[in-house]
């Protein structure tokens, strides 16, 4: 190790390698996860070559976990959405447990909104009482499926339901024959199905596990055009995923008639690894997922459906499902769960085709330069080009999004950028999506004149962009503003192209009845995002209020904000909507 | 398969087993990242025994990717939440391409932040220039390490750098001779230490990465009290997590020196396994990890040091890190980037103590009173017991966090829950803490009275809890409230258990200004979270502001909302926190 070389003549004192010191938890209190002991496995050596059967369970699992279940209405909307995106398995409730799920899904079938090729799948508890209930919740569906479940895990055995090992299996058995009593007396027109989970699988002695679902094969007797559906739920995470695998690869080995049974997934994200415990059990030889849009269901989520769809999609596999209007399918499920998608969140996150470091940015531009040269020089769209550009691990508009180069502008003090500086100097709270989009604006006047920009010219660039008064389309008044019920009724004069005008509308709130009377000029304007807050207190107090707006019809729609200020609150949110309409117009 | 058993008498049509249908994403664009074929990976079949070396990458890769990059008070905000939860390293910035990066070092360096026992490091490209500034900017450091990475990856080779093979090697090599000829000339009294990055680890031919790490420690000669850091980063995650894992326990194999070369990771999250990428690559042999707190850094942001963190300690290993107030560490993080902690998120999201299904609720109950009889027969404390409850993997109280049984009251109409009456029928936009606080006070008052709960009568509730009139400590004016610059005064008369008094307090907003002003009435209040919006429009317009307060000191301080209506804004808030403070004592 010793060298002559002048490299090695280095004289610094050199570190001592970092020892560790004990932290203050009580991890004592915890044991590692034991699962299955496989050498032999052969899952790390496997390749996911296609999607999986995908089961949603946004309108079951998912909505059970939130802090507010879904009104009808939107769990109607959620329905129409997964149908839309194309999934064919979808768990629509728990009839037995709730009069809202039974209602729901008699909606569903009586409504006739279920399409031919989706299955609609309902859970039960093993009650007799309760899997009548669920018979008669799908009288009417063309094809349905009865999912059953009951508690195998010692951990419940013991506790909860204070049953032994040969008890707890008559239930699952006894459960099944049940479920066929109840099929075969209210459902002789439905094409049915059959799920059965041991819950909490990962939980369960796997032995015990195989155990049970050979018993409930043994009565339901599966065979060719007659699958069951063994699904191994890990309702709660407990361990590194390779464990996950390890347990399915093994079961997929011990359990009967493998060929007739669909194995499926239902992981949840307690350590934050159920899409990665997913993929591996896919390796290991799983059929099918159930999951949620973006992860929602209890505590920290079930698997989530995109992430899982977009990463077969970025390694060439068909994830059999359309998530190329990511943005809508994102609004979608906020509008129904309540609950925001994280800015960081793969593939659907404000800010996860953004770059702010300079040489990423620089990467980035380089290797977008290098596919439509490329492109050029073999005569055909970029689109028709294998994807490889620097920090982009797929095109953003296949999702319907855009690549972002967020610049950042110091203020002169240097203390901090735009939206730090709009807030403190400006007051004004802007949204994250506007606050990259006005980054944008900021950048084209900096890229115009340079350098750094001071708090005055930032409000000065502000204004122009989004509260210029002499735009083509100004609100000059509200002569009225009123709603009685879930109706609203708005009418204003405004300066269209230099024409008063007097016009109305109506919606279910002022801006909903503003943007309907603005179409009677021709603007056609879906809002997406509204936000608004005070700016100042006491007697003279603006309010400052920001819409994200769809403007314009179909190829030219463009998406963009809008952002408007008056002491009102009403007026500063239909100013808002010119502001956003003028963006486009002007 | 046929039997003549009556529980195979089953009548009815069965399902087809689905078919799946082509999507219409243009999945052809992408092609199926390849890794290295490694037929005798051992690390499917070992376990992680330890916690890593942590480094925390939250003050440079983590700041270089919001969108307001953090004030100098922001940044040392941070740099204290790192030290004091037990990182040992820190990467603290890029000082040669920043000023403001180059003055927080030299800050941390000049006022003495920088503890014995903790090695602050820096990044920096391998330019003459940029590789002595950043030396400089370490200068007086006790223990410092210098990051130097240059891109391998052929795409930047090709597109970005127009480099060859030989060139991008030397790069590295003079890059490494140049760190050593600077830092022996500016940092002769720096314990000093070297890391190397080959950028992108995980899209460079693997034989490269190897070839090139070889020839940078054919300069830097590392040896026995002489490690040099190797960190392989997955900038952008490309495939599954075993694949990264298989790459790792090549590298370890295949690079010269292992005994004296500490693997490091640096994951990021594209396609939301980072966390299992770093475990299973922990399971291949690493020796170090790179990430940042809750994930941020760009696009999907860097792997989650909190999750890995919890991840270890729910095994029984001890993380080295201190999570015992996870609460407290979220919201310095929230404060500090300006982005928030998804509700999600595991084991520090506002849900992941929840329980909304009956069922689950019922579980936990009898878990936990299965653990109290345990330890009661044994005569110990809960805490002694191992944890095992069901639907809780970690005791919430060991990270400060309580578990929380929400309970969904719907109203007469069976349309939605308390926050959804409490937004449609009074407006009331609540803050989902205030969401899971408030469905127990309804809940208490359920068990009370029974049943169902009417829109009327969970607006009394709410009133009673957080709005009654007739509590200790009453806001009856406020006198004055102005602020200029930084700084506010608030003068206010209020009757303190019925006794009239004139407080007055400074701060850097109304409401620090009165939680100073009440402290002299011996209440001590911190804020937590703040919101507020308005009600409704025209002349009488209504604001709510909603507070989260640690009310009290040490042991017996309580953490709850308090709420207050009025037409201004100030006024609002004000009430609060008077709210928070009865809610404590009445």
């Amino acid at each position: 190790m010793t060298s002559s070389s002048p490299t090695n003549s280095f004289g610094t004192r050199v570190q001592a390698v970092p020892t560790q010191q004990p932290s203050p938890m009580p991890f004592q209190r915890y044991r590692a996860f034991s699962g299955v002991d496989l050498p032999d496995r052969t899952w790390p050596s496997k390749r996911i070559e296609r999607a999986p059967r995908w089961l949603s369970t946004d309108l079951r699992d998912g909505n059970q976990a939130l802090i507010d279940p879904m009104t009808p209405s939107r769990k109607h909307k959620m329905f129409e959405l997964l149908v839309k995106m194309g999934y064919k398995e979808i768990e629509i409730g728990f009839p037995s447990a709730s009069q809202t799920d039974f209602d729901f899904v008699r909606q569903l079938i009586e409504g006739d909104k279920i399409p031919d090729d989706v299955t609609v799948s309902v859970l039960t508890q093993a009650r007799e009482d309760l899997i009548e209930r669920t018979a008669e919740s799908l009288v009417g569906a063309k094809t349905a499926t009865i999912h059953l479940y009951n508690a195998t895990a010692p951990l419940f055995r013991r506790v909860v339901f204070r049953v032994d090992k040969a008890e707890c299996l008559a239930i699952a058995t006894r459960g099944t024959e049940l479920v066929m009593k109840y099929a075969e007396q209210h459902l002789g027109d439905v094409e049915f199905g059959y799920q059965y989970s041991p819950e909490i699988f990962t939980g369960t002695e796997p032995e015990f596990a195989v155990e049970v679902c050979n018993a409930v094969m043994d009565v339901w007797q599966p065979g060719a055009g007659r699958e069951i559906i063994l699904n191994l739920p890990a309702t709660v995470e407990m361990a590194t995923p390779n464990t996950y695998a390890d347990l399915i690869e093994w079961f997929g080995r011990q359990v009967h008639n493998r060929e007739h049974v669909a194995i499926s997934l239902h992981p949840h994200n307690d350590r934050g690894t159920a899409v990665a415990a997913t993929e591996l059990a896919m390796m290991a030889g799983a059929d099918r997922v159930e999951g949620c849009l973006f992860g929602h269901g209890e505590r920290t989520g079930n698997v989530d459906l995109v992430t899982l769809g977009m990463n077969l999609f970025s390694q060439g596999i068909d994830p059999q499902i359309d998530f190329s209007d990511i943005d809508e399918i994102r609004r979608t499920v906020e509008y129904c769960t309540n609950l925001p998608v994280h800015p960081r969140h793969p593939y659907a996150g404000d800010l996860v085709y953004t770059a702010f470091s300079g040489s990423h940015q620089d990467a980035i531009k380089k290797g977008l330069e290098d596919l439509d040269r490329q492109a050029a020089e073999r005569g055909i769209p970029v689109a028709e080009l294998e994807w490889e550009a620097p920090y982009l691990p797929i095109d953003p508009h296949d999702v319907g999004r855009t690549y972002e180069a967020v610049i950042r502008v110091n203020s002169q003090s240097g203390k901090g950028g735009v939206a730090y500086i709009m807030k403190t100097e400006h007051k004004l709270d802007l949204p994250r999506r506007l606050q990259i989009e006005f980054s944008r604006v900021v950048q084209a006047y900096t890229d115009a004149g340079g350098g750094e920009v001071s708090a005055d010219a930032l409000w000065e660039v502000f204004q122009q962009a989004y509260l210029a008064p002499d735009q083509p389309l100004q609100l000059v008044e509200v002569s009225s503003a009123s709603g009685a019920g879930r109706t609203y009724e708005v009418s204003a004069s405004v300066v269209d192209r230099g024409r008063a005008r007097n016009i109305s509308g109506e919606g279910n709130g002022p801006v909903s009845a503003f943007v309907d009377a603005i179409s009677s000029l021709g603007y056609h304007v879906r809002v997406l995002d509204y936000a608004e807050h005070a700016l100042s207190s006491g007697g003279d107090a603006l309010a400052a209020a920001y819409v994200e707006c769809e403007v314009g019809d179909g190829e030219n729609a463009q998406v963009l904000w809008g952002v408007g200020m008056d002491a009102n609150i009403v007026t500063a949110s239909l100013k808002a909507v010119t502001s956003a309409v003028n963006r486009v117009i002007s």
